[in-house]
């Protein structure tokens, strides 16, 4: 029998924002949380209307996220966890005062704007041993997670030229570029990698090109064989074993493996999405909570989840790219 | 502000129950609904686990349909709301329960067993004049809105060879075959349309086609552009103009209508899927629902949800199918 | 060493027209033929400046196909066989008289206009032996080549639902529509077939489906396994064998048989296309009359180019599908 | 009327030698051409074969590209082109060979191995004034004509992200690597690069990367669209204007321009593929040749093929590119 839900909190995510809304459907679609308190809104009328929208008591509805992490913790029936989805810079504080109160924390990405924050998080979990989960939500998508697999298991053989895979980053050597006058950040980056072991890699990422979407794309290829994902059809991977045809691997279809179906809810011909892969860090986050309130292990499937030495390495990775394209696209060695 | 949540009852969908688990995460992917009774199972232990897996009221978990119908009929806080995810021939009986006291109904497809069944219904429906929402799932994708509201603005020119589109199909000549043995079902059909104002159709079903999953097509041609949609890749529509280049309308991105994006949830380039499009429906009918109660008209948008007409015709095509299979396939008419 | 090229004769295809530039193309690509002779036009002035064009002796350019198949037929270093590409309805006398003086014939599809007449080349092959080929251009691609070898070795199993295989198809019930006013042929045809050994298949033919160009496309399931192929992909073949992930078979890549690099010219990666598909038509039949002209038996891979016997069951089907469609799309028998 | 065919000779290209098939067909395909002589092999058995299977005359067999072309030069009936299509690093001394005795050049790729030998080429080209061509083949797909002409007539306005245009590429920053252990050149190429007015580009050249063929793709984006194009679907340019859904311009359909198709041979729906991209640049050589013999201007469209400055940009990139590399990926001025 399924235990009752868990009592979830959000800072930011007021009427308006699109990234809290996706958190709330992600926590929702399986039904394992329950949206008990708030801090919505810098905005008081925004926060209150927020609240009661979404079907929060008046009383949970907090002023500030100090506020709410203090008076929560002191409920018997606080939240157990908060999701923190406020602009990419205002991650830092609120997930500082959850922590150091003993509450759980879900993360929208970056995980911080400073390096030396990233550290400071990194510490305190390290020190009380919570949850702390970073929503990359291409993590979530049950194909991304068997190519994970795949090329942990060695389907791959060793890797030569990569994107995304367990392999560590040793040095970056960007181009970063601010095409749109005006902009505060720059517009596109192109960077080549080098990984240990010896592996190549590229990276583009373009907010200038026209006619892509999001187009999030991942391609490894090892000795043995090569794999390709895109976002834009998230349910097939693209597997190329040398001196054979290549295959498609279709999400809950044949050559699926547990790690898929694991992440999946449907069956193969009915296509999932961005949701579901959102809605799978929840649900996994969710089997942590659970395992610790029962003192029992996690399910291993629910440990891919991005947690919080992730984001400190994407802190790393960023810190380094911006070195390197201030200093003429150089090549910049990332911290262990 | 929002009002309450919408009361769900559902009949059916206990453990192990696929198409009960999506009609679940359907309600709850927008947070309109609250699932608070149900009849689960004939199985009375699987009935209560089920319940209580789902956060049901052990006193709202009902031993069957009837018992549910009469008692939630006779609280004040009684379901609003009824599910239907039971097995394809037992959906009558429970629809004709719920609507005969004054419980708006959402079916899942088909809509009966027997056609007569059906006109039951519609008569019940068209008596007290409930809310009655056939599950036909591909009909809440934002991409087939669009689809449907290109051919009824007339962008495609008169149509000539069609799939599904407003026109009436006025006969069929149909080939339905049990490949096979042992199937309690014909496991491929294939069928010619005629089409009220001369357009012509085909249809191919089949469940010995390998390496197919669903595999759901539909493709419109008029005299001045065609359409064409795949389930597999549902976020697309492609749109042909005679003599201009195709063109690739995104949900959500350039070309996109306002009818789509009323059924659209998250940004273009974020794949939205199977239950997105099984949760519009559900939120549809929750707009249709919440007008009564507000006694308004409802959002015009929200009436693209199938209703008991269009179940009555499906079951008037099927029965149509039959009669010209087993008459060497001959045309038939439908009845209108 | 290579013989001296086959010498070639060439009915129709003068300036302007297209089919007859693409079998020049055809018979070029692979340099067994040379084009020494032609009735290129019934306009004496286009026949004798297309035949200047082509660098065919003025001599060699004839007024007529009658007057040339005699004066060929009577030089000792006269044509060996002769490309009909006429229009539709002109092919047979032009082809009759070629076969009645031993040369071979290359013939643009369809066979004939009228069932009779196709029968009447049928003797005429049958009683001299000649070589006979129909240039169905598809029949050319290496990876319908491989289809057919596919399905013939069994791979697909039992065939149920089929489109193009090597089974015979029995009936046919057709709907045969003229959309566009004053159009002397149907411009949409839709069928039902049945084929010996209990398969059925569909056919769509349209030339009112905007945004579709030639869009030939053949799909094949059996019990084992399925087959998909599209002329716009040429490249690659689908095959989804049941139970493991779908493969993408590519031209001359890994998967590719002997049957298809026997049709291949250039390394997987670089796309072979229609022409190229046309020539293989071209070099088979070379193979064919060069066999002849060495008392040999030809290669085997050479004999799928479709045959007269090919043609007449063409003519067969279209004679029976427009009886249907005349019947009301009753069944209609085809004859063996 | 057409004059009589431009005389070709070929250095290299013996039984067995793939690029030089290739050539032969590209020549043969649009009938502008007919190859005399040759100096086919260094090894004379291998070269009297190729020559008698390919009807050369015993006499125009010549044993080394200097004999071959003093006898040309000074015979009346002489060669007009020689294609060289001997390895790589043995193209310098027969085009020199050539050109010295005024006899025009098409050169497979790579112009030289050494720099200096390319620029040795130059100056004989701007002293005698030959066509010299430069067998780029992707330069004769219609469609990246067609890109290159909309990024020319502004269509995506400003470039900031590209790939190949006429924008000049000033710098390079180059990885590469050598995986395969044994193999005389890397196999693995990744580089940053930046271009006049401020453009950025990346490319990645690669042969450890399973499951991909040749894969050649070119994406380009400006300020108002972006242009996308695979050499694996060679028909079909992707067009992304910015605001607007993205289209499909296909070869010889709607979109499609005057500089597509006069790259085209057949209509919309016949694809086309490499050796009609690769026969589209001897037409256009036949064209300019023909100008000359004629003292009339050369039709501007057959100008778009890659000259003897190309090949000397190419190897300054090289050049560039390989410095780069052993300064560890330093960028590196490429010499306008």
């Amino acid at each position: 029998m399924m235990a009752r839900r868990i009592r979830l909190g959000m800072v930011g995510g007021g009427q308006g924002a699109f990234i809290g809304a996706v958190h709330r459907i992600a926590a929702r679609l399986d039904d394992q949380y329950e949206l008990v308190a708030g801090a919505l809104s810098s905005d008081p009328v925004r926060a209150h209307n927020s609240a009661a929208e979404l079907h929060i008591e008046p009383g949970r509805s907090y002023a500030g996220f100090e506020e709410m992490a203090e008076r929560e913790a002191a409920r018997p029936d606080g939240i157990e966890v908060v999701a923190i989805v406020t602009p990419n810079h205002m991650h830092f504080a609120p997930a500082k005062a959850f922590l150091d109160r003993d509450i759980h924390v879900i993360c929208d990405k970056p995980l911080t704007h400073r390096l030396e924050d990233a550290l400071t998080l990194a510490s305190a979990v390290a020190h009380n041993g919570l949850v702390f989960a970073l929503t990359h939500n291409y993590t979530g998508y049950p194909m991304v997670r068997q190519a994970r697999e795949m090329v942990a298991s060695c389907a791959l053989g060793t890797i030569r030229v990569e994107f995304v895979t367990g392999l560590r980053c040793e040095s970056v050597a960007a181009e970063l570029t601010r095409f749109v006058a005006g902009r505060a950040l720059d517009d596109n980056a192109q960077m080549l990698m080098r990984f240990s072991g010896g592996a190549r890699g590229m990276l583009w990422s373009s907010q200038v090109a026209p006619g892509n979407e999001n187009a999030l794309r991942l391609r490894v290829y090892g000795e043995k064989a090569g794999l390709d994902w895109s976002q834009e059809q998230p349910n097939t991977l693209l597997f190329t074993p040398l001196g054979k045809p290549p295959q498609l691997i279709r999400r809950a279809g044949s050559g699926a493996s547990a790690v898929a179906a694991h992440a999946s809810r449907i069956p193969a011909g009915h296509p999932e999405g961005y949701l579901e892969a959102f809605a799978q860090i929840y649900r996994d986050v969710a089997e942590q909570i659970s395992a610790r309130r029962e003192a029992r292990e996690p399910d291993p499937a629910s440990l891919m989840v991005p947690g919080i030495a992730d984001g400190v390495r994407g802190m790393r990775f960023i810190t380094a790219a911006v070195a390197s394209s201030r200093a003429n696209a150089a090549w910049t060695a990332i911290e262990p």
